[in-house]
């Protein structure tokens, strides 16, 4: 009976000997940490119109929506940021999820039918992994952004229905997937394509529809959005945008829509304020793509191996695990929040810090933050 | 291309004929219906001591968690959380997850090894049934509450790894699982038990503490509980609960904790406040029983069939699918709102209505809305 806990433990030594340890940091309201680590890209987490928003639903709405959605969840809360993100995506309906993981695991179960073909990128989110798996549909994973194999791979399964899954901008190199280029494979096939746009939304497109209307593909009646409502919105929750046959039959059918606990109604209310917020949002772009633009100069130029962002995530080479959580620790020691991937949540078995752009951070502390991380450098 | 959508059509006019049309019905904040479908038992979601703690939390952690739990999302509410939930229902650890239904893919995934057998209840949440289907492990579903069963599904594995899972009050019929008993004969095997507490705790056991310290059983070395913060506690998230090296475990490895950001910094401080409320109360927990009491006594003598709850879940039998939405429908019509159960939500195919008793409504609107009930019955 305890040799469960014996056996976790073991596997808790092997971990720790491989540099793999995570633990958990809680911060207080008032730490002066610069934040290079969180997706609040926009600053609009601690937007005073955000919070003030949430907070003016609190006494009305209760904390919790004391339901899930087709039960007890739903109010016009729900309702007003639904109709105002489908506007804003360019899309027939959107439909809102408790977490954008939920949204991932229930789009694609949502798109699957029995003979049905996932074709995954290799970079994909684990929320993505997990969907396709759990859709118990027969998945081949492609290598990243490689149109050529999804090509294949569609061409391979004629006949078929198949859907490409794939990020618009990838979490942890902040690269672009070939939207254009998949799309086009996808439709030559039949085939719908699914594009999780977690990191993209707010940040990229005209008024910052993300990704998928940079691409020019907003409304296409093949094409599926996905979405975190936790990033530039500065929220939680999740978001599926797509036509409105699909928003339905998840409404009906969806397992992780009907069966979870709805976003609670205030936390509905400060990313409605922080989508108008994003949508009218251009001087913050403009501010974030400059900052990108300085942490690849900056760096580059100190010989990093640095990534070329297409959004607002940067990926800079660590030598290893170990060296990569030292690099990050000591700026955390030195009041600079940095992301620290390593495996086993990087796609490809390497390390690297990843620094995220806030542009709600102060310039002066933002462009301190990154001399502190350069100072940091193994 | 446009195939997709018509097939999506056609299914839902399939389901329309079979009376499984399910419409998101969006409530104001002041709407004056009595809630007998949510699952605010304590009437915590409104309790302004909750709502407060929220409204305070915001301007100062701002809205969103900014990140995941490892990266940004963790602040010092998460853990005063997790250590005030790990104290009140007596395990050594707590870890917080952004829903139930994320907590529990990420509880059965945690337990599972190469060679695990899962053993599940045939009543489980659908959260229950992902999380087995996601952990890859093979898993036989016993009858439901059928201890026997469940004896001779490990009896047929001698010397594998497994795990029981089960619900402590079931979400559709409100009926308690036989926990010491499962509990024995897991210990007899050398399994784990996993229950899901989500309508037990607050409700049920000293303290509140939920149905597993009802059955004795807190901080077994082999349970490990889960729960929703989103039903007695009037807040959302998830929770898993039980051993150090589990939660450790979860942190270090487990997908759905690692790949989802946190959830929002004030939610966790408003369900820390109702955590408070709802573990000194005592007096809401009598005053919840009575009203059950009062159900199956109104009704059993309306001649309605009704369930034997041992919470406050109560379950009247309907005669169909189309007579159990208009019954219900009815009730929303003259004000009252109830849960309607129609496969494929029920796990034996049969439709109910569903109503959760809530300690938080005005007792004379409570007796006034069960006459209403009573009269809409078909
Ligand atoms: C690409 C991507 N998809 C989905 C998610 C999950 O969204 P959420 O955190 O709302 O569950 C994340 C991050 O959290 C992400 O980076
Ligand atoms: C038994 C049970 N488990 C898990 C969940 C999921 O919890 P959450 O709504 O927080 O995702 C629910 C209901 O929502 C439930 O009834």
């Amino acid at each position: 009976m305890g040799d469960w806990l014996t056996a976790l433990d073991r596997r808790a030594r092997l971990r720790a000997k491989a540099g793999l340890t995570r633990t958990l940091r809680p911060r207080a309201a008032e730490d002066r940490v610069i934040d290079l680590a969180g997706n609040d890209y926009l600053g609009l987490a601690r937007h005073p119109e955000v919070t003030a928003a949430a907070a003016a639903a609190l006494p009305g709405y209760g904390l919790g929506a004391t339901g899930s959605r087709l039960v007890r969840g739903s109010t016009d809360l729900h309702a007003a940021l639904e109709e105002t993100l489908a506007d804003w995506l360019g899309v027939r309906r959107a439909l809102v999820y408790s977490s954008g993981y939920l949204a991932n695991l229930g789009a694609i179960r949502g798109l699957v039918g029995p003979r049905t073909l996932l074709v995954s990128d290799a970079h994909n989110h684990a929320s993505l992994i997990d969907g396709c798996r759990l859709s118990g549909a027969e998945t081949v994973v492609t290598p990243h952004a490689d149109v050529t194999a999804v090509r294949a791979a569609l061409a391979a399964a004629p006949g078929r229905p198949a859907v490409v899954v794939t990020e618009s901008v990838f979490s942890v190199d902040g690269d672009l997937a070939p939207l254009a280029d998949l799309h086009a494979v996808a439709r030559e096939h039949g085939a719908l394509l699914l594009v999780d746009d977690a990191h993209a939304l707010g940040v990229l497109g005209p008024t910052g529809a993300g990704g998928v209307a940079a691409a020019g593909l907003a409304g296409e009646p093949d094409v599926v959005v996905t979405a975190t409502l936790s990033k530039a919105l500065g929220g939680a929750g999740g978001l599926v945008a797509g036509p409105a046959e699909l928003v339905r039959h998840l409404v009906e059918t969806g397992r992780t829509f009907i069966f979870d606990t709805a976003l609670p109604p205030a936390v509905a209310a400060g990313v409605l304020a922080a989508a108008g917020l994003a949508r009218s949002g251009d001087r913050l772009r403009a501010e974030l793509a400059d900052r990108t633009a300085a942490v690849v100069r900056r760096f580059g130029a100190a010989g990093l191996g640095v990534s070329t962002p297409d959004a607002a995530v940067v990926s800079v080479t660590a030598p290893g695990p170990e060296t990569a959580l030292a690099w990050a620790a000591d700026c955390l020691d030195r009041g600079v929040a940095v992301g620290c991937f390593r495996p086993p949540s990087t796609p490809d078995n390497r390390s690297r810090l990843r620094l995220t752009v806030n542009a709600g951070v102060p310039r002066a502390d933002f462009d301190r933050a990154l001399g502190t991380v350069l100072e940091c450098a193994p």
